[in-house]
């Protein structure tokens, strides 16, 4: 897994602003350069949405973010950077003329993507010096929250190019998918096009509007599409004889057929103000803001839900969520050196999601465990206790818990919980959390709790390692001399 | 909205399975006619798998089964259903034959739904002697986890009966969607077929595989389509001008055009074989019950997460969810009067769902408060704190907790947590919940919370209503007499 190390986007619009996006929540610096006297106002508000996505997305540490920087020139943007994005409007002129400009300007070893929707990127290199560093990346909209990206190389784009993007997706957290032959369109925009066509002869044709069109999406395959597409959803449908026999089945329908093969249907202004209306109704007031955090809410809590999914082990664009965690963690196991040893330890920040709230936008009970034992697991980590530790067959488990609630976390708001070791044995781990507002400061709830170093396979209590031991007798000495925290040994009900 | 009291399925393939399934546990008893001489253990899969799905899918008490009837005779079956579902096989000539049998043997009253995917109303209904209750009531596999119905009436069906079927639909969970007029294959098989067709091309061509196929999918618009659908999504992607700039934008790219539009592949045995390896590549050996398995569990936590969305209001599929929760909690509301005051109060039963495990299949810290917070919630519905309570301004809010985790629960297992109450005034709760393993009854976890009663737009602590004191306190004085459990009052770490 190789990393970027400085990025260069031509053009910032909404794709463009995704691209910067992934690069700069990395901690990969960009360079940005786009004619466009908004430019600056259009990254800003991508780049703020895709903070706030990621705020909710991951418990991993973000890196510090990426240098920002919008030149002038095209010249003075691609000069020093590794992978050049183009995003600039969808004419195969203008595009040949920005990439011969980038071509021109770029380091000779730099990689140049495109993200061209459709055009093909043998028509795209045509007239470049280095055409084999060419190659279309073509990502889905929200470039920050959505991982795929289709690589498609030209006739002289070398194969090294492709295995080297497909490489340098990873640490950015995006799914490179290799398609094996340049066609318009690819794969995605083909299949959509397909889709889109039928669906609007079905507004045309009046039968159905496109509040029931989207109904019908998504309260059927659009559920089932988050996770497994098309062909694995039919081998399933085919039953114990799979595959095979689901096209025996249901193969013949294709030569009847029902969709309007041959037709077009006309965007007349009659029928854009159609879809128009009917498209208004269907928002009901709502801001096209609205509902992009609606949409990105439900993003994150799908990429979550998938991540836990197999038994824990991720599936789909949860497994690639899973992976990019790891990836954030390790690159974070350094940071913790930063933390002052005398002082309770910082050791999560955290926006309370959507998807932690109950009908009144307060942060449900048991998310307050959540943020607790991730505090724990952040604790366990710096003290050497990691996964490899973990799936190695040992691991600190919580027996007893104290929770007092003594405020209110809201939807939105920024919390941070800190860690005071009160005793440690070879064995026992004691320990207080305290989750914090990071704004006020002021504390919301705090967290008293026993940890117990086990053999997981034996499944009993075991002492730790004097290596890890060692580590946490540094926390607890460098704790010794801090005030027991108020509220710590008492149980429920105790008056004040 | 009106329930149906009994159903008949004829038909118990999946599809009809699944119907069944979607009755019996809305607590609807179903007669089944199916001649297929395996018919009885096909129906009895389906059943386990949404038994499976539903014990993870809610936290709201499921209602006692429906009573599962197989019969020998149609007309045995179809005598006193009010809805009667048909799902055979998609042949006209065999379906009006069934239906022209269930119409000659049915209530006058009766609806009857048809599961064709394709065949028009209007042609099913062409033999019939009252006509007028035959609708089209498309489902989408597996039934028992998506909402979604079509229905579609032919020029002979009543507008009544639609209305009656979509009333129908709401106490068993689903969403009837009316299609305005009838064309073959309605709107989702439309769009299907025609996405379907032009993937057949992608993989005919080498374009990519059926695993680059899918990916292209799962990692990119699907997951926009589980909540959004198109035209919600386009609307969107047009940024603040909305879905008239996204089709003056993108409308011209469908005049080029880039699919296929006037071929049907053809699905030779060399095609066909090809896709069967392609497919089997990808499933790396699974089997088509664990897929089945991961894409339930995929299903009920994205429905899960939509339906904590929109600030918890809930959102598409997750929306529906949260209304069948509720009618759901109504219908069992009842059932409380069923338990032993005099003993502890077991007010949750639930199987460990695989949103709620950690990489090793355990069950994950913060949901054991989850649990606990679950039944807090079902005790306090019990002394009349509902949602209505909630929502007019007051409520209980958990002010402190301590849990002792003494065992623990892995994915899969059926757990139940029981509640005593230890003491109460007029501001105070003071209860003990323990989680215990739901076969052999051995303890798991206990947790001790106090609970406070709260004014919460005032954000203060008051006295409670008489009418709920008086509910806590008859449970209480049942109660006093119970001993004290082991572990209250104890502070973290004390010596046992």
């Amino acid at each position: 897994m190789t990393s970027i190390t400085t990025a260069a986007c031509i053009g910032g619009g909404v794709i463009g602003g995704g691209w910067i996006a992934r690069f700069l929540l990395a901690g990969i610096d960009v360079a940005v350069f786009d004619p466009h006297p908004e430019a600056s106002r259009i990254v800003g508000e991508v780049l703020a949405n895709a903070e706030r996505a990621y705020g909710m997305l991951t418990g991993a540490p973000l890196p510090p973010r990426g240098k920002l920087t919008f030149c002038t020139t095209l010249e003075e943007a691609v000069a020093g950077a590794d992978w050049i994005q183009e995003s600039v409007p969808e004419r195969l002129d203008l595009k040949r003329g920005v990439l011969n400009q980038i071509d021109a300007a770029a380091k000779p070893e730099a990689l140049i993507g495109s993200s061209t929707s459709g055009l093909l990127p043998t028509d795209l290199q045509r007239d470049m010096k280095f055409p084999q560093r060419l190659f279309v990346a073509h990502p889905y909209n929200p470039v920050y929250l959505l991982p795929l990206v289709e690589l498609v190389g030209g006739e002289k784009t070398s194969p090294a190019t492709i295995t080297a993007a497909m490489d340098r997706l990873v640490p950015i957290g995006m799914k490179g998918v290799h398609i094996a032959k340049e066609i318009e369109a690819f794969v995605g925009d083909r299949l959509l096009e397909a889709l889109w066509r039928e669906a609007l002869w079905l507004i045309k044709d009046d039968i159905c509007t496109v509040e029931t069109l989207d109904d019908v999406i998504r309260y059927s395959f659009g559920l089932r599409w988050a996770q497994m597409g098309l062909f694995q959803t039919y081998r399933i449908a085919g039953g114990e004889a799979g595959m095979r026999h689901f096209l025996a089945q249901f193969g013949p329908c294709l030569a009847w057929p029902w969709t309007k093969l041959t037709d077009v249907v006309d965007l007349d202004d009659e029928f854009v103000e159609k879809i128009g209306q009917q498209s208004d109704e269907q928002a009901a007031g709502r801001s096209i803001r609205e509902l992009e955090r609606i949409r990105d809410e439900n993003l994150v809590g799908i990429l979550q839900t998938l991540k836990g999914s197999d038994g824990g082990k991720g599936w789909g664009a949860g497994k690639l969520l899973k992976d990019f965690e790891h990836t954030l963690w390790a690159a974070g196991a350094g940071t913790a050196t930063a933390l002052d040893p005398s002082q309770p330890l910082r050791l999560v920040d955290v926006k309370v999601s959507p998807a932690w709230v109950d009908y009144n936008s307060h942060m449900t009970e048991h998310r307050y465990l959540q943020v607790f034992g991730d505090t724990s697991d952040a604790l366990l980590r710096l003290v050497g206790v990691d996964l490899a530790y973990v799936e190695a067959g040992h691991s600190y488990y919580t027996v007893e818990t104290h929770i007092r609630n003594l405020g209110e976390a809201k939807l939105g708001q920024a919390i941070h919980a800190t860690c005071q070791v009160l005793s440690a044995d070879d064995k026992r781990l004691h320990v207080f959390h305290t989750i914090h507002d990071s704004i006020s400061g002021a504390v919301i709830a705090t967290g008293e709790h026993l940890l117990l170093h086990v053999d997981s396979v034996a499944g009993k209590t075991v002492a730790a390692p004097t290596e890890i031991l060692a580590k946490i007798r540094a926390i607890t000495d460098a704790h010794a001399s801090l005030p027991v925290p108020e509220g710590v040994g008492r149980p429920v009900g105790q008056k004040r």
